[in-house]
């Protein structure tokens, strides 16, 4: 019998943002296993104290601040939206590197002389009423609204926004932008001073159940240590190269020299025997980041590197995560 | 070139009541032609000042009361949770007849003591803290408590709300149910007397529209007129007999000795002409309504009909339709 | 609240099977309302002391057998598999005109001597074995086989019989044919006197309930009544013509002397009025088979029928259905 | 064993003109059956002589005008473009009221000094080269910019040719519309007087099978037959009304006096016999063109009719059908 | 040309079996190719000589027991319930690590007297005739049943077994279970001691195929060497960290110290070269246990690890793979 | 802000080619990101100069050849018929390892004396006419039956080619094949010798592009560069076995002994510490073809190895990729 799951973690239920998330975790070592695709809750095999929940973005931020969940994935958009000022929520990690999108201020493009918010706000002050502003984001909208001091009316409405304009019940939107392309099927054009609210996933936690529950302080602590070597991971190679060279001082001399691929704490030498004993070959791994790997290639050959072989990395670990740290900081 | 559309219906842009309202319209004689399923317009052929526009229901109710469009098919559900308290909606029809369902709280299963509402305020005031009630319709929900005398907090979710118990958020919900399937599923027994708003599809206007623009209260005679001519006809067969007899006169001396084929001036009655010509036989003409006509079948057996046929009826018309009348009043 | 209801009919639970039931019942006025895809239960507004249940067709055989339901709509093939011998099933309806099938024997195609049972058995007496034949039905193939006396092994599937004699692991199938394309894709061919059961949909009962239960018993009446007057329908269209004559009489003798447009009984015959008073028409009213509708039409043209209108029947009732009657004898 | 198909009809393959195709022969009476879907061939069991085949709009074009089918039904743009100029194809139907849509010029929006031909001209003149236009009807396309004395270059495309002005390749497109929404989604706009071809479905004949084959020429009056018959059907309804009046003549004199009942040969007049044997009512049919309906009902209430009883028309016949004497006249 | 495939493995035709196994083969570098999806027969390029064939999993037992087929992937419950008692059957590998379910007696959810088998037995012996089970796997279910020493009916079904104690034709029933929800949705439990088999995908021969034919003997070697490799890779991590140190022994000492990071033979240790060249650093690689990772990963710290990579492996040979051992011995 | 992009690369935009194309960039390290599934442009986040287009396979080649596009991947078969005579287009790689199929010409099989071209052409010349062709690629089947001397009409279709001969408007037909299933499914039978062209994804360029705008260049370095290390390390394994033994060069001889683990310039090795330090072990690392891997374990066993650890590799990076040297060449 598998030990009964007593931490909650909360992920997005639908959509793009539901396989994004289980890609996400399934790439970082803990996939999500959902033994049945109407149920609402799932298991973490690696991590069996951990129960799976599946809400609405919103629904998360809420049940997180509640505490009826101790963690959860969700959206940058509707954290802020929903968070209130109760100090209840901590944020853990908030650059996860997926649902990117931004909440944005949409003008229609035949306003040609609205270009940007002081524009918007002379261009509204000729109307003979607010601003009437359609969003499902009306406290973020209301704050970067009043920040910039434009008379306005929130319309709050759950559909399509996009077409709120052409069907007249409201002037302009502040919605959420991915590509652009719908707003431009619709006619609207996004200020470029207009952004509301930049967004991507994040992973938030209880404060209290962090300050009174070590199960679930450990948790955090094993939950950033995958996510942030997985992360690190992600973006670097592990590049392995045969030279020739006198000795391994001399082939690191050279490696020094070269800005791509000096790694960090130097690299790794290896004698390789070849056939023909009079030659002195050694085998070179070194962590490149992957998009230094074009660079990284030509300096390797540059220097005589030649049969250069990548493999992909899973984790790579450095010290304490510090986001650990940082969460143990705000949790005094 | 066709005449532009000046005036608007709102219909529900997705799932069944999309599917439905369409269907219903389709039925009536009023088919929605939309060119392109990503589109959020479309026309009806039949009445071509009419254009029609897809939202979510509740943007709908928001639509019509700020006066953006004219007419809606919605929910009552959202309607009243919606509509505000300004008079600037008239329902012209509130029994369209599909969209069924029903906003009813529901309890745990295992909460055995409690029953009905009177158990349930029993047991909450055993709690300390107000009985917490999860729901998307905080004002009708809100409403219904306070008139019950029951102390609660409301707690506000976008997701799927059976699962607010079992999470731990929630003591009970305030939820639409239509087969009370789900709520089995997630082991939660609604409450016979805890039925907050029934509600089914209903046609909506806006009425400053109706009270300044003779086209739309015009439109509105016309769909009032379609739809009750379509929803009469519905539940009607018409009933074609074969009958022997001295004359038609002696015929329906009979029919009317019968209480289901009597018909409501009297039954259309011509001759049928028989290669026997010393037999006189009649045709046999009534509506008859659809659930009774099984009753009807046996009573024309009975005064001699074979042969009967039964035929279907698209529209029944009657005089001016009612709900016309009733909005005219409701205009003044 | 509803009657509960308490007879109860089992539908097949999916495929084509299903849908087709479905649309049957719907079409004979007798619409199932299923609450929930995913519920195995459903109920039918216009019977509502009818519950339905769904499942697998070779289930309802054994579930009627058994009594644990009182109707049900199966294929005759998975019904003459499973029946039994102990007289609980009787057949209502055998011919509801869908599910058309046919159990057949099939042989390679590269079998060319092979083609037709006599040659099969000459063909099948050369191998030094058995002649083994892949089949979901046993019962139906072992008696089919055997009254043609051609000696095999029965091997039991329950995937894709066709692949079987490709993989080796039969010669020949016993297997549900309906276009044929199957077969041919798999290189296989139907022998033409090898139709071990020709198949469709049928009405079937528990014997012991209709005999003890008067609301089971009214039930199939019902049920009959409705199926024949709608498939009695199905196949007629209602005619009605404008045409010239002298009299009603007169116009009745030339339609007697036309073999399509009799009637059953003689067509109905009222005045029309028209402009010209001189002229003197008529109204002929008369229903015509589906089929004969083209002659029909010639005919009536011949004698003078112009501005023809067809109108759809959505039932025909007779006298009381030959089926209903048919059924009580079977009881005694 | 049914009769072998020995005449052929070719349907579209695939999208919404093969699904407008099937069901509006199955309106008209003719629905095609197909035993399995991924097959290319069905029957029509009301027309048991006539073989369906499924190909791409473009080829049946081909294969009628080959003789290779002897029916068709596709699109006038694809007919037009195909068909050549040996006189071998037939058009026995060319307003089968589906399909439609126009083969029409499409200019970037941002050229906004060409708003009709003339001014697409005048720019064109402008470049140094050709006017380069991409389509997938280099046939109509030459022939229509011939006409209008544009210099051009064809640029013939397979995919979505909307893309071609943004992505270089060509400057204006000849494309099919039906909407206009995936112009205005690529920020192409129609050009008003650009109409290269309009479209919709037509049945078409290879003119030699029904010179030689009196079996297709049998075949092609019973598909005008129906599809007339049905067109007609389509577009009026069977109105039946019950008035009170001194005589069947009294009456007709009333309904003569309004314009939209009163029919074509006059209305049928019944008796109605009412309880109260002093008043004399009749039951007065009519058939009523369906876009006519809401004034018919209009008039008939002013004259005294009640009860207005309206039921749908499957076909209404007329005299031989027009379009058969006109392919009579086309093929000597 | 390719050589023809001459050995033939079975698959499971359809579902999530079919799915797992396809992802099986492939992640153990036996990536299967089928040309066509609607074809039951596909090829492994990386061992051309095996041909697949894809079949329902009961039939995948009968064909492996007779022989059509060499090798078959299947479920255990269903091998157990058709593998009859004459050998044929040899099982390679019994614990693929998918496809896992188990066959359980669940028992009406209200039978709250019913809490184990001894429970069952006594309610049961309350009744006046045989406990009635419904089951699709008789074989197993009867053997339990009599070991048990309960007397009981059994009844095969078909379809959702679930549903019959809710029909009244079975009372309880010995059914697949997998998460356990659809019992818990039907208002069925599960009886812990009610075990009557546990499943898993496993990889099954055909005897006399092993004994007789070299060539299957061989593929028998290659498929448990490829599966025995994969399945210890899955579970382990390439971990190569830098650490400070005296000499590749002293590091070595450190790491035998700790319980994690000892390696089966020991760590592969290389020098790297630092900037620094007072500093001796070494690259330290061993092999760790998926599941001990966070702990490998604190001890590589505790001994002053850091910068630590983890990399994906493959596959992991070791000495002849004992499964294979184990077959020839079940051979002789 | 991302840099614009200046480059541009056409993909397929619909069906199995456009998956593959997307995997194989993605598992060469550029991934495309499509923001929006509707939309026909996309990035590649790894080289932010190079747009993306999606357009059909031909229209590639148009736009290749045009030069409004720089680079496209496209199948050989579209490249050949449309590419045209002026050089315009430089093919960069052409054997990109997916999207195989063959041009290929297919006859009835029911001409069983037709097995080869020499027996087509002895067939065809029986005809009063000549053979009769069905191609979507005339260009190329024109070419081919020219060379092979066969008189010949060709007929040019656009949909499903293969019932051509059942419906009779050609005699054979000139089709892609990839499994040859649906030839089969159609009655049809592919000549051995009548290839007319064999195909896979292919890497083309715009000549003028590449010799006029050294962006352009740069790129199809990279690409180059990019594609040619994936494919060379997705047929390569890294191999890791732990062995015993005196020296490095003592086991490097060892391996040299070997066929299949010999390396290209020879094995790596590292020592392993052992607890008993009086053994010698070594870690060897060597790269081994995947298809040579279960020899290489055999030999690596023979030769004392053992735990074996095989690992994936990414990239294989040689010298200046050979294609990119042909490409200079023929640019010059």
């Amino acid at each position: 019998m598998q030990p009964q799951p007593t931490i909650r973690l909360s992920l997005p239920s639908k959509g793009r943002l539901e396989s994004d998330s289980l890609d996400f975790l399934s790439a970082a070592g803990l996939r999500v296993f959902k033994p049945n695709p109407r149920q609402y809750q799932a298991e973490v095999p690696a991590l069996p104290e951990l129960g799976i929940i599946f809400q609405r973005p919103a629904d998360i931020v809420v049940s997180v601040r509640q505490g009826s969940v101790d963690f959860g994935i969700t959206g940058i958009d509707v954290l802020e939206e929903k968070r209130g000022d109760n100090g209840n929520i901590i944020v853990l990690h908030d650059t996860l590197g997926f649902g990117h999108c931004s909440l944005k201020l949409a003008v229609p493009e035949s306003w040609s002389d609205v270009t940007d918010i002081p524009s918007l706000k002379k261009f509204a002050s000729t109307f003979d009423r607010p601003l009437r502003v359609a969003t499902k984001f009306p406290v973020l909208t209301e704050r970067f609204l009043s920040q910039k001091d434009i008379p306005h009316t929130l319309i709050s409405a759950e559909g399509t926004l996009e077409t709120a304009p052409t069907l007249g019940y409201a002037d302009i939107i502040s919605d959420l932008v991915s590509s652009g392309q719908t707003l431009k099927d619709n006619r609207l054009r996004a200020l470029p001073d207009g952004l509301v609210q930049p967004s991507q996933a994040a992973l938030i936690a209880n404060r209290k159940s962090l300050q009174t529950n070590p199960n679930a302080l450990e948790m955090a602590r094993r939950l950033l240590e995958y996510i942030e070597a997985h992360l690190r991971a992600k973006d670097n190679l592990l590049v392995i190269a045969n030279m020739r060279g006198e000795s391994p001082e001399a082939l690191a001399q050279k490696l020094f020299a070269e800005t791509s691929v000096g790694g960090l704490q130097g690299p790794t030498i290896s004698p390789v025997i070849v056939r023909d004993a009079a030659q002195k070959w050694f085998s070179v791994s070194v962590v490149v980041r992957r998009d230094y790997l074009p660079r990284a290639i030509t300096e390797l050959r540059n220097i005589g590197g030649s049969g250069i072989i990548v493999s992909p990395v899973t984790y790579i670990f450095e010290e304490e995560p510090p986001r650990y740290k940082a969460m143990l900081a705000a949790l005094k």
